[in-house]
């Protein structure tokens, strides 16, 4: 009982937890997982230096299943227009199979 | 030298980590990682609020690697029957290549 | 607008945070990010004990992308060669697909 679905991955600034969360609601999906992160990019470094970055996270890795391809792209260039020219971040697809739908 | 294996994700609540990993230790899994989490799910707010999820994480997502994918399946069925009709959660698979069976 | 690239995960313990770091930049990786992580591996428990895990986090999730699958296989097989005799981990490769290039 499990079926194919998309998977987000969003890395940018802690800052930006609250718009990008919205915009994620706003583009359907039902739920998001947040985590934080430390780091480094191409672009500089992200967090406050590496010897901080375990204690002190800067980033956030927010994560968002979907059934529908469709919403995690919605979601993935709603995400890099809105916010990538100003705040470092990057974001990806990953496969998951979903094991209970019914609860998610 | 590397070989697929399976990756089970569970995404629940906090106070169920002793339980869950209870659990997969029973399933016959040698290991298993867990980080803090916050979110939101289907079924309403996960975390105490948005503007607390970096802060202050009710959730946990614990990952499990398996070489059989019996044995991430075995887990996930588990999890969501004796949890997932009284608590929030979702479980999901994900494919991985392991590179050093011998190490883990 | 999206490209398939490699994902190369190091769970390992927060101690080595600094060298590992250090070696995915000699490979040649432009970027990572660090989430705080616990658990337990096979060869005994990695973190504190399981009741202090989300407590006190004594391991180190470190995901790094990078475009040429080379790249992920060196610094996987540097990881475990230079640390994995003495110190516990785990290696492994998640398939990405990126969505905006040019921002990572």
């Amino acid at each position: 009982m499990s079926y194919a679905a998309s998977k987000v991955v969003i890395i940018t600034e802690k800052l930006l937890l609250e718009k990008v969360t919205a915009l994620i609601e706003a583009c359907g999906a039902s739920g998001y997982t947040v985590v934080a992160a430390g780091g480094k990019g191409s672009r500089g470094i992200r967090s406050t230096g590496r010897a901080a970055i375990v204690d002190e996270f800067s980033n956030i890795k927010i994560e968002v299943i979907t059934a529908e391809r469709e919403t995690a792209e919605r979601i993935a260039d709603e995400v890099a227009a809105q916010f990538f020219d100003n705040y470092s971040g990057i974001t990806y697809f990953e496969p998951v199979e979903i094991i209970r739908p019914h609860k998610f």
